[in-house]
């Protein structure tokens, strides 16, 4: 039934590939099928004006997608000066989601901004954003573990995202971009190691939806993160040191 | 426990006035407690660009706060020269949850705009800003029908919306301020009159919160909005003719 | 022969109704008939970068119009990324306007932002503001007094502003949108109560006009001023403690 | 007692040079003693959106300062990203005084544009473009004419303009910016050769000023717009064809 | 004495991958070392509105760096509002360069934009988008004759583009980040597979150079523009039809 | 051949005017033929945030065109809201190439701007600025000799510029505009008084251009600007102190 051919509990092909820049001191690429985001974590010893002398630091996100990441080329965001409405929504998802599972006492008055460039775009970018960027997140703090920089681990947990919706009345797992422009509902979960929610967005877009078919989606979302915790803890232990 | 003695389940006073503009085809000023927002409809006679020659219109939203809407002033949006995302995330929020109960063919190529300013802040301007858009929108559709513009209802369900979260350890309705800047998780629900999902976002905001609190503030929510229906109702049924 | 049929030198109904807003130190909202802003004034407790260390205060002052202020919805400014030049150029006149009646050294180094958002808008925006502001500066005023911050009043009058234009030839006093628009001259006048000009502005928009004429509008402005000094002074003496 | 040892109702000496763009359909390089103008008429066989299909043209200026116009350099308003509200207010005075003197029907569907450039600024800048301004209009218009463009002249009269103030307790024309720094009132006066007055801008800087004040300012004002008339027709006759 | 070992005339490892993105016509992603740039080639079939109706196509560039493609991290453009002056130079560069390989007309009234997207730097990035924007470009027009969408090839012959400079007194090929940052003269060769000269740009960072430096730094640039052309063409070769 | 009926070697009238502002420290109206700019030279005691505590200085530049400098209006960059790539590349160029000629660290902890309007341009603007500006700058730096507040010269050299251009196949020096708008070959040349190069940019317009034509471009460089030396001291020869 789907154009892809999964069953609607299965994934894409998920891969990370680790160490895709030499200067970030974490970095990721991140593939959904044929979704891909490159993620690099930048730490600065520095916070923002209105986070000082706190005695905390922060974590922050930013989105780009390249012109062409899309089957129709879109404007530059820099050249027409200013960043979308949905660029804005997603950037500040992937910061509240990272920083869900970071103590920021912790990690003392410095900021690591992850940098999430969506190279191709086939549906689920802002969810492979944040479970790319845990992964650059983590090995960026590792490095700075490593380094003595940090006594100890700031980072409290894992966090993962999936994206779920309801195509041809089926709920599904992990949309892609001809699903996803299909689809009656579109939801986006972002859940903890722990089973706890980050964070939920669920939309109908075609119609309203009810609550036993929010429960089914919840239920996929369940199933693809806990996949997606695996692959994330593999990438890690894969990564060489800097 | 609750700073405003509310028990758990129960919204704050909730009023809709309604012909509170002039010009504008429909209008609406709702309080939410000490939140107010001050709604209006206005029909045009013309679509955007990107619509065009489709034979069907749009419904769209804007969302402003007066500089001194809240405890201490912010920055005007105009002067700075451009909407912050949390702005621009609210207005897609309000557009899409009004457009998931009109019928676009039906409405023919004109637009209806909803721009919602807030006059006032103590929590909850987007829920109130949906629901009392929905009063807005219909009333300025009764007054298309009744002129022949309109010749069937291009609205097919009423829609409101309502913020709960987990406050102290507790599930609780309509978060005032005070509550929500301590909310351990807040989320929002848009819900139609047939008990459909039009929009959640629930998000962790000191800790990531559990699916058993998640299905508390779920009923919340569901009985909150069902008084909202009835006060919407009786609102256009009050309103008098422009 | 008005549109409204008041006789030349007849104000329209001038309301002010203050404590608009629980949250600002001043607050007022001002009527001209159809004609609605809303004013807040905001105490903080520092000045702008050019202001520091001079010994002195600042009073400044902001204004927007909501979108569907006016009969035709005009474009929201924030969106739009800019503010328009006959925004700047209003805002700029009641910041000085007020600031004519303001002792700034006795002010202390702190700033008074007067907030004149148009709920509504029927002609004489900018005079009502004006005439508006000073309610809620002089209400934020006494609020600084009674708390002790202030020693000494730093407010050394009053100022309030009218429109006067002629239309169909005939000098008017308080001009409505009906005759702004087809009026031959437009006039703004900005008065002190001890009978000092703080700011004139009058533009010949379909003709010129005479000195004789010109002279007829002042008179009109002197007596319409006269009577807003009055309400002025009613307002604040019934206004509530914060 | 003025720095410049003029009498109070002296004029600087004012020169008018022509034929300053080869390009221009008509320029003019006005001083002011120490303030120098540079304006353009550019000609365009079209109008802005607005006012097509109307059968009526456009007059409309455009006002900017070059970075050491003054004593101390400005910040370049094109590197800022935006004209100050004190250009743009400046831009649609100098606009609106010119379309005072010009049947726009008659001009026809085109549009010519003013652009006021100050060189080098001593106070006045705002006066002095308008009166250079209409020298320039003149002679593009009387270029068309000549060019047989136009049938019938759409220029119905003469307009100028000059500052005055209240310094040092006098009423003096024509301030220069050592005066208008410390006047304690400001005034701008546009008015047509026949007398009637175009626009009125007077501004209490330091006090309010009184009645009698104004009135003197008014005299002074008509003085030296009379011999700006004369200056400009000597301009005109002089200028050699293009 | 090059900190990377090479001999004064010797390249980076240059790489030339082409079928990196599956919705672009065209597209490649070429290194030099460490410098890794992406381009896609969009073909659109319209042109800008002031090439319209000239029986012409176009072909423009636009040039970005990811935040975090430099050592340190770099604001992001979209977020500041605006491209650098850096940045609008060298997408100009970027068009210019390929516009002179191509008959413009024989394109027909399409445009071809290519977008160079920088992932990571290390010196050359400009000289790099050049070379590899040649690739996408040729595949890009390749597959319109292949669809018969083009009748005649209008591209007329290679394009390619290298660095040279002077770096401790010595000329040199293909600067790195670290030659580039100590080189007392830099430039930039773009050369065609005839010969001819497409542009130079030639600077002294340190000291002003000499004709005879600068006649070596030529000599270096046409041997290495000889190199890359063969890769050019091995990639175009080995490109795999879409 | 040439319109203007110069022989391929000879420059435009040149003439350089010095003390043409009286508030700037240095300033200068360059002639090339009818290509007129003004340059001035401002001190400012204090550096670029980036550049302080290093015990050095910086010299920048700024470009501006006159809205009506060329034959059709172009619109105002203060208006669109920001400098074009074109606009930046030159203020890019022009101050690398000043800065070519001076020792930031005998300048000390100030800044020098150099402010380059084009009121009237007939091709070479961007030359005309540089060679004009080293005149401002000389002057500016002679002021500051003369008052004490430098002690040793920070000008190590002279620097000029022009433009050369291949125009119906023959190489010719410093471009009119009705010759570069046909020039198959476009070059600029700054040099020193020593005969260094500091910057040179040469772009095949039409068609590419051979190493041959580049020789001989570059050799009608160097006659012209060595004629624009003697011409650069002799205006700062009579200069008359400030």
């Amino acid at each position: 039934m789907r154009p892809s051919e999964r069953a609607p509990d299965v994934l894409r092909v998920v891969t990370l590939e680790t160490g895709v820049n030499r200067y970030a001191e974490g970095s990721c690429l991140i593939s959904f099928g044929h979704t891909k985001v490159l993620v690099t974590a930048t730490v600065e010893e520095n916070v923002p004006g209105w986070m000082r002398n706190k005695g905390a630091g922060w974590v922050t996100a930013e989105y780009g997608m390249l012109p062409r990441a899309t089957h129709t080329r879109g404007r530059r965001e820099a050249a027409l000066g200013k960043q979308s409405g949905r660029t804005q929504e997603i950037q500040r998802l992937i910061g509240r989601s990272l920083r869900a599972v970071v103590d920021l006492k912790a990690l003392g008055e410095r900021q690591i901004s992850l940098d999430c460039d969506v190279l191709q775009a086939d549906g689920g970018t802002r969810t492979a954003a944040i479970t790319g960027a845990w992964v650059a997140l983590r090995i960026a703090v590792n490095y700075l573990l490593e380094e003595g920089v940090l006594k100890t681990d700031p980072i409290v947990g894992q966090v993962a995202a999936v994206s779920c919706g309801v195509f041809k009345d089926t709920p599904v797992l992990d949309l892609d971009y001809e699903e996803d422009s299909q689809a009656e509902a579109d939801s986006n979960f972002v859940l903890t190691n722990v089973g706890d929610i980050v964070e939920i967005q669920a939309t109908g877009e075609k119609r309203g939806f009810t609550r036993g078919e929010f429960e089914q989606l919840f239920a996929l979302a369940e199933k693809g993160i806990g996949e997606l915790f695996v692959k994330q803890l593999e990438a890690v232990s894969a990564a060489k040191p800097r």
